[in-house]
């Protein structure tokens, strides 16, 4: 075996890692260091030399990055042939403070997404005809986003959402996360934002993170509580009325006019509906958003469609009130958009031919079979349950007096379940016994996972499946 | 001409817009308002009407994005044939607030770019390739960017600006007023940004709208000055020393040193070095980046590949200091990435298969040649001019006691020049007489229109054009 001492020269003019670099690559280049054998540990190598792991970690990198050294996950660095090609875009390994995560064979998360059911081929096919359009899309556009993009979207939320609003009125961004901090820093640094509670982390996350203040108010049987928000010194609520997350509820007719009321009733105050569940409403008659209820002058809709396309596509959009625009401009019309405008053209015409709608029915129709084989999969199981949260969004609710048997049953056979009590900001008065499962990036495989999972040497494989104690059952089919 | 009084029921439960949008449409399809006659404007209709213009702007646009009618940019709206396909992606009007800009012929503004030379077909090929690649991209990746980007920017940033960083440092995002943001974010509220003056109107713009204080501090020969920063309360410096913006001033290497000792002496200093125009050298050996110098962990590096790709291609980057890892973890790892994954796997791709630097390398030659016209331009003009800031960046400043003189002979060209004065945060203690012409987004024909418009007609045209008094001369082309 080739011998790592390297007679560095510390006063020399050249840093140490590049003199371990180079000592490295020509003992590789002279082939006394063979193809596919392991060198040192960079622990190892920098305790050898007397120098720091950074160093050596630096020199390894580079010698990655040439194609020298080849980092294979979890066992170290091996010397490639000095002749081989160097890997393209760097393959250097991950810096050793980052593990990589565990992850389970079947994981019921809420923010997953069904990638498989794009219609890719189409969406490749607009950009490229898109891009082929000619470069004047190279040039700098609207910081709102392209008018083409604003018009076809504000079309789409008046047709399919009743959302009232005209293209100057949207904001497109690369992502929720982008534009929740152009609201946060259009609102006074004082302000409030009041949140369900139970509810989002990554938004307590992000207005805290914008430098805003946050409260939490709890939740009735129809949303968010107009007296726990009167209660609160918030002048901003931000609610999911179209599929409360992560409980389900769907906010009626009369809690949205209440809200409503709340807004108005003093200058200044703000509702931010997130309407990211509105598209997967199984309902036969989709409810209108808050927004579109007339009088709704504070209101800001928010929605993405990386949830609806794919992950990747890095496009939300938000609906300002028009009494807000001034002050949009003021703050941001120097700003560039964040959204390429490319992929802004190539959505634009995904919206207005069709394409989306198509793909949206689709969807609900995969998502609304993939629902019932997941509930399914849970009443059949040998524990009682109660589910819920059916009627909208991407996530059921399981309510049990055995939810962490099924929690660690699951678990057991590789699937990752979630509860609710974990989304709760501050704990809840007494525990929910309740599980959160999203089926969105979730296949049929992963619900047999599930079921097996259950059924398989279970506690209560003896008892007789309450079936008929599943109140869930009710609100769960009634309206599909 | 058809009578626009239509009988609305404002009790009926259909929207008023809605009524509107009914009559107008049934009236062009049964022929009674022809094609290509002028309805009336909205502010007309609306008082006929006795409603508001928001509502008949509504009618019109849906009007519109259906394809009854048609806007006509400061004209008004048309009716079409009622059999005519709708308009792709919606033609509906821009909001009447919103005027179109005046535009200059040619505008030497500084933020322009040379979008011509980007090569284009070779991105389209690229973006192509890596979307057949297939279709796992759709999935999320990295808050910080993709792994294969990272790399790809660290070996760059290495070879070319002498930066030292590994790929986990890197966090890539949509833009610089994002990454700002982010910035922001991780510092905590009650921080002291001080910048440049004179210096960016932007950057005091997105600081401020973070919630973030501001101070000026004044520039001296060699850039930003230690001793203004020690008064100030500042705890973090936004410099550009790669070519300060707009003074054009390339901090020296001692000066570069001192402001890191400035940032080394107490806990919680930082630099942010925004290295805009650091691939814009025209000097021999350009400058190692201010990172690179060793020492230097309280570094934050910027940049973005907008300026030398394309402005629309919304890729910037930052490095942060090892130290900073685990809070951007803490605050934004739940966030996602805000560019897309495909264009991120093109660039890492340009980037490591070498079209950058050829690209580069072409717009450098090219910049070089359009610096040299544009100042022979001023030099040739009948005015006494003194140019400086050519030896980088992408603009020039032009001093001369007829300062004023210039910049209306050359708007009367209908050429677009700008004063310095204009940087400056709080007014400069004497006027500066200078002006500052960007480049990089004009072409010959707009050096051109300015040579003339400086020539013809000028005042000056019957004095001898003073070459000999220009110092300029001396310090834009001795190292070039």
């Amino acid at each position: 075996m080739y011998n790592f001492t390297i007679e560095l020269k510390p006063s020399a003019k050249k840093p140490l890692y590049e003199q371990i670099y180079e000592h490295i690559a020509e003992e590789i280049r002279g082939g006394r260091l063979e193809e596919n054998e392991r060198v040192p540990s960079k622990k190892a190598l920098a305790a050898h030399l007397g120098v720091s792991v950074n160093t050596v970690g630096t020199a390894y990198e580079i010698l990655a990055q040439e194609g020298y050294l080849e980092a294979v996950p979890r066992s170290g660095f091996y010397a490639r042939r000095a002749d081989a090609p160097p890997p393209r875009g760097g393959a250097a390994e991950e810096d050793e403070e980052e593990p990589p995560r565990e992850k389970s064979a079947a994981d019921f998360k809420t923010s997953g997404a069904d990638v498989g059911s794009f219609p890719y081929a189409t969406w490749i096919k607009l950009v490229k005809e898109v891009m082929y359009g000619g470069p004047e899309l190279l040039g700098a556009g609207d910081v709102r986003g392209d008018r083409e993009l604003r018009a076809a979207i504000a079309k789409y939320l008046r047709e399919f959402r009743g959302v009232s609003c005209s293209p100057s009125q949207i904001i497109v961004g690369a992502g929720m996360e982008h534009l929740l901090m152009l609201v946060c820093s259009l609102s006074s640094p004082d302000r409030t934002f009041a949140i369900e509670n139970p509810g989002y982390k990554k938004i307590d996350l992000i207005i805290k993170n914008s430098g805003r203040r946050v409260c939490y108010v709890p939740l009735d049987a129809k949303g968010i509580s107009p007296a726990g928000l009167e209660k609160s010194d918030a002048d901003t609520v931000y609610i999911t009325p179209s599929h409360q997350f992560p409980t389900g509820v769907i906010m009626p007719m009369d809690r949205r006019a209440e809200l409503l009321r709340w807004a108005a009733a003093r200058e200044g105050r703000y509702i931010i509906e997130d309407d990211i569940s509105g598209e997967f409403n199984f309902l036969r008659r989709p409810m209108t958003a808050v927004q579109g209820i007339s009088g709704s002058e504070n209101v800001i809709y928010m929605n993405t469609f990386s949830r609806v396309l794919a992950p990747s596509i890095r496009i939300a959009y938000m609906v300002l009130p028009k009494k807000l625009l001034g002050l949009f401009n003021a703050k941001f019309s120097d700003y560039s958009s964040t959204v390429p405008r490319f992929e802004q053209r190539a959505l634009a015409r995904f919206i207005s031919e069709d394409y989306l709608s198509r793909h949206l029915s689709r969807l609900r129709n995969a998502y609304r079979k993939r629902r019932d084989l997941l509930a399914a999969a849970f009443k059949e199981s040998p524990y009682p349950v109660e589910i819920s949260g059916g009627r909208a969004g991407l996530h059921l609710l399981i309510k049990s007096p055995d939810a962490e048997e099924i929690l660690k049953k699951a678990a057991e056979g590789g699937v990752k379940l979630y509860r609710l009590d974990d989304y709760y900001f501050t704990p809840p008065e007494k525990p929910t016994n309740t599980l959160v499962a999203g089926y969105a990036g979730t296949g049929e495989e992963d619900i047999a996972r599930l079921r097996a999972a259950l059924t398989e040497n279970s506690a209560h494989t003896d008892k007789i499946p309450e079936f008929r104690g599943c109140r869930g059952q009710g609100p769960l089919f009634r309206h599909v």
